[in-house]
Formats: C-alpha cells, structure tokens, sequence
C-alpha cells in the first residue's frame, strides 16, 4: 500500500507586480534609517540575489481561503474523485485570512472550513483542519494525511497550501519584495502500486535561537505600530544551508534509491541563490555534481508565495507549464521546504 | 498496542475575574444599542444560565505560548518521561498569542515552536505544530497523537491546549463574559494493555450556514473597527444539541462498551445549560436517565477557556482537585467537544 498524489491544483492571483512597483519605496533598515543606496539600486540587488522579478498578489476581495477552495477545485478536477469521498481537509497556512489593508489576521473560524463551505461537501465525516507550521506547511499537511492513510483512518486527503502573504508585509522593509500570494492542492490517497511516498523526514530547530528567525514584529518605520512578518534574512540562510542538505539526505536515504535515481528537488521558493546554495551542498553529500535540470525554479515570475510554493510548483511542472521541465511515471523526486519554526521537511515520491 | 495518556497538567491564570468585574459595562447588542435591562441584570441572566461565577486571565506578560509551556512542564514531570523522547508537540489554539491591548494575533512562529523553546528539548526530531480546530483542538491534537503511533511514526506526543480568549473579546459584548484564559497538556504514548482510547470520532459540519456560527467579527460598538471573537449563542446552542449527542453516541457504540460502564463525561466547558442538555440528549438515545455524578464541571469557577477546558477538567479530577469527582483505574470515560468550525468530536478512553 502507497499514498500518492492523485491531482493537482493551483490558484494563481491575477495581479503581476514587477519589481518597478517598488521603485518609488523608501526602504528602512531595522533601526529606522534610510539606505545610502536608492531603490532602484537596492531593487536590483535584490533581483540578483532572489531572482525574483515579479510576483503575485490576490485581488482586494480575494483571501487566502479564496485562493485555497479555487487550488482544491482543480486539484479535485484533476484527481477526477467525488469530494464527499475526501476524509480530511488540512489547510496549511501561517496567518488565516487577512482582509485588504487590515491589520488584524483572521484565524476563525479556520481556513479548511471555509474551504469545505466553498467545496459545498455535506459529508460531516470530512474533518477540516488547519495547521501552521510556517513555509513548509504543505509538506507537513501531506505527512499527516500520510499518516492518517497508514493508520487506516482515510482514504483520501485534500492537503492544502494557501497564503496573502502581501497582507502581512512592511511596506518599508526590502525583504517584503520577496513574498506573494497563491495556493497549492493536491489530493492525497492510499493505493496499492510503485508509485507513492517513499520515505519523509522532518525536523524542528529551536535549540539555538532560531525562534525569531521568522516571526511577527514592528514595523521598520517607527511610526509605524502595526506588526508584520520579519525575517532575519542571514541567519535564515546560514540555518537553511546547515539544516536543509542533511534533512533532505536523510529522507533520501529512507527511500533506498539511489541518488542517480533522483530527477528533480521541488524546493520552497525561498531565495534563488540559497536554493541553488542548498542544492550544491545536497549533492555535495553524495560527492556528487548537480544534475543539469533538476531544479525547477518559478520564483522568478511568482515569489514567495510560502506553503504555496512546492505544490504550485509540482502542479506547474506536472501540467506542463513550467518550460524545460517534465516528469514521467516512474521518476523519484524529492520535496524539500524550509521555514518559520524553524521547520524544515522532504519527501522522497515515485511518480 | 493503545494509546495511553500518561501524563497530565493545566495552568490556571491567577487573575481570578469575578461576574462584579463586568458591572460597571455598559453591554451593547448586535445593532449596537444598550440593552433595556441594566448590567447586573444582565449578569444575573449570565451566570443563571452559563453556570460561570468567575474566570481567570493572564497576567498581562504572559501569553497562550507561555501558559502552554507551563502546563505541558507539569505534564512531562507528571508522566515522568524525559522531554527529548518526545516525538511530538501539537499545541492546539484559536488566536495564537495576542499581546495585552493589542489587537493583532501573532501566529508566526508557531505556539508549538516557543513551547518547545521553553522546555529546552535539543531533539530535532521532536516535531512541533499547531492546530486550529475551534475549542476542540486539544481532542483533536490528541486524535492526531494517536494516528501518528497508530501509523508508527511516534512513540510519545506532547498535546497542548492553550488560548488567551481574553485578548480577544469585545468589552460591549455580553458572550465576552463566558471567555477564559487557560491551558491544558498531556503526554500521549503507545502502551500495551487495556487502558487507553478505545475509540473516536470528529465531525466537521459546513452545509448549513455553521461557519458563522462562531466567527472573527466587528465590535458591537459602532465606534471600534476591532474585530473580536463573536458568537451565534443560539445558534451554537440548536447546533450543539441537534449534533454533539450523535457524535458522541456513535463514538462511544464504536468502543464497544456498554452505556452503564461510562463513568465520566469530560465535556467542553461551553455553558453550563448547553452541557446539561447535551448530556440529557445523549443518554435518552440510549434511553438512560443521566446516571448521578457522571458530568465533572469547573466552568463555575474557570469560564470557557476554549481548548483548555477539557484537558484542564481531566487533570483536576485525576488530581483529586475537582470535588466529588475521582477516577478509577479501569473506569471508561468519554472527552468531547465542539466549537468553532463547526466541530464536534470525542474520545471513549480506559484509564
């Protein structure tokens, strides 16, 4: 018995915001004071480090919810299942709905009811839950929907990741240019076969300060009192790349592949240079080169968009829509994500 | 093989909030108009029919996660196990920590993550998420320790309820009287022999106007653009006595035993009248009048602290701390919950 991917979804928010949109903001630094750099010039720093060009951000009316019911549509369409047949609804996200220019995130009732009220599901057997277990919310969605199949009590799971990320930015802050909105959904279920979940891994760090790597604080500009999402940019990336190399490999291992078996890594979306970085000391473990093409990246056009990242862009790839990177049955790939937490988790899977 | 609660602890708030403290507000109603009757009146009505005398809140520098912290220490002692063999923490809460006086949630990072920065574990391995499953989070946190033994993929998991409803309440609103501050923890563990969850059961039901029937909402006060927790008191009232007994009932026939084996009911501490009549319903449908002294209450003195409740009820009573009220080994005990969502579920656990 497997647990496999059986469809895929993904909720795209219309509105493209090219890095240009941000070229008449002041940045701050954390103590409040202006750049010696303008912001043109901190825009393309930032371009080169992320490879961030654009990103997304949901419509005014639109919430994270919103975007979670229209990823689970297709992800239902294209499992082809009847949705009162789905035990569990896990929605994985890190700040509820948060309305357009509110301060006030939105945690009640939870996202995966909302979801299950948009579906219009009138089976009561489907439990609807939330989890925030930061960026790699997904993934810890489909370990415990994974869990839920081994214990024999599901079927069938629709995992979720949703976030509006552009709610819950400093205006006066570089590092909001990174983040986005999206979701990703994915339909879960046991089946017997090769393909499936082959092996999954996850850790929490919090025995070195990594608590406030990423977390919710004041705003750069002191006049500013509302609180928002704040990272500590390099100490998120020295964590990533000590932790995220060995939990992969870990996981890898647990599969019993051979690493020339791996096709392609489904990374968070975090940062193009620490995803690259990640990768080489991946392979590094394995004395081994990286593979041509085994990182397909989509944070150039979509940002981070956090525990919307790795479904959305499983769901590209899948679909064909991500240029120069297909998949066929059979090819073993890795999910891998890193975040708030700090949290980092993989999954090995068989196509 | 069962899964057994091996160790129990609460955290009470000492600010102890009689019904008096609410004497002097003025209580407005959904349209933003004073009541006919004045404040002690309306307080008289309150207590009459919720049961709550008095309820306790935090002190004003602690939050959800310290008072998860606090609870989850004397459940590690009380289990007597050693905090690194825990493969698990889920801490289960609504608001996630809100400052006094501030009116944003902080849900980043997660409670389960400053809970396992609290207790000092080094283990990478020991997992940390939250849930939001409304009040029956705890129940839930718990239903999930036991897929993820079920499953093989821990051995021992650390469930914590914890909420600071008063941070989230409106001060016009009259329903804000019931909230509490609290939290509850355990330690869950695989064990052989005969004690332990014999069965379960969760619900989420959507299809009939239920998310709203507790929710995220304006003040009732025209002049506060706050939102607060709000609620449909009569509407959660007809939910829970249309859907609580059933769900209850079917868990409990899914154990096994026989109606008269069922020692305690540990339900959600929602409102004394609502429990009353949930607990009449459930045993008419085994056509059983409630047997004496099968329903441990502390709402008197606690209010309804959300998913703390039922975790806190069962530590007292195990404690001997719950007049009236003590447990055998060997006795069949029954924990449900509903709330936000809406959510029921249940546990029919051998202690």
């Amino acid at each position: 018995m497997k647990t496999i991917i059986s469809g895929t979804g993904r909720a795209v928010p219309n509105n493209v915001i090219p890095n240009s949109a941000f070229a008449q903001q002041t940045f701050l630094d954390e103590e409040g004071n202006p750049f010696a750099i303008d912001s043109s010039e901190i825009i393309e720093k930032f371009s080169s480090i992320t490879g961030i060009e654009e990103r997304r951000y949901a419509d005014k009316d639109i919430n994270s919810s919103d975007l979670a019911a229209e990823a689970a549509k297709k992800a239902i369409a294209n499992a082809g299942c009847d949705p009162e047949q789905i035990d569990y609804i896990i929605v994985a996200h890190n700040f509820g709905d948060t309305q357009l220019n509110s301060s006030q995130s939105e945690p009640l009732p939870s996202l995966s009811s909302k979801v299950k009220t948009h579906l219009g599901i009138k089976n009561p057997n489907c439990v609807a839950y939330d989890i925030l277990f930061g960026c790699p919310g997904w993934i810890e969605g489909v370990v415990q929907a994974h869990a839920f199949i081994k214990a024999d009590m599901a079927q069938r799971c629709l995992v979720i990741g949703a976030e509006t990320l552009s709610r819950v930015i400093d205006p006066v802050d570089r590092d909001s240019m990174i983040f986005a909105d999206g979701a990703g959904a994915t339909i879960i279920e046991k089946k017997e076969g090769e393909a499936g979940i082959l092996s999954h891994k996850t850790v929490t760090y919090t025995a070195n300060n990594e608590i406030d790597m990423l977390n919710y604080g004041q705003s750069y500009n002191p006049d500013n009192s509302t609180k928002f999402i704040k990272m500590k940019g390099r100490k998120v990336y020295e964590f990533a790349l000590s932790n995220v190399p060995q939990a992969m490999k870990a996981c890898f291992d647990a599969s019993g592949e051979d690493i020339s078996a791996l096709k392609k890594v489904f990374i968070h979306q975090a940062n193009m240079k620490m995803d690259d970085a990640i990768i080489k000391r991946f392979y590094r473990l394995y004395r081994s080169a990286v593979p041509e093409n085994v990182l397909p990246m989509n944070i150039q056009k979509h940002g981070n968009s956090s525990v919307a990242t790795v479904p959305t862009l499983y769901d590209q790839v899948l679909k064909n829509d991500l240029e120069g990177h297909q998949l066929q049955k059979g090819d073993v790939i890795l999910f891998a994500s890193v975040g708030a937490g700090m949290n980092v988790n993989a999954i090995t899977y068989k196509v």
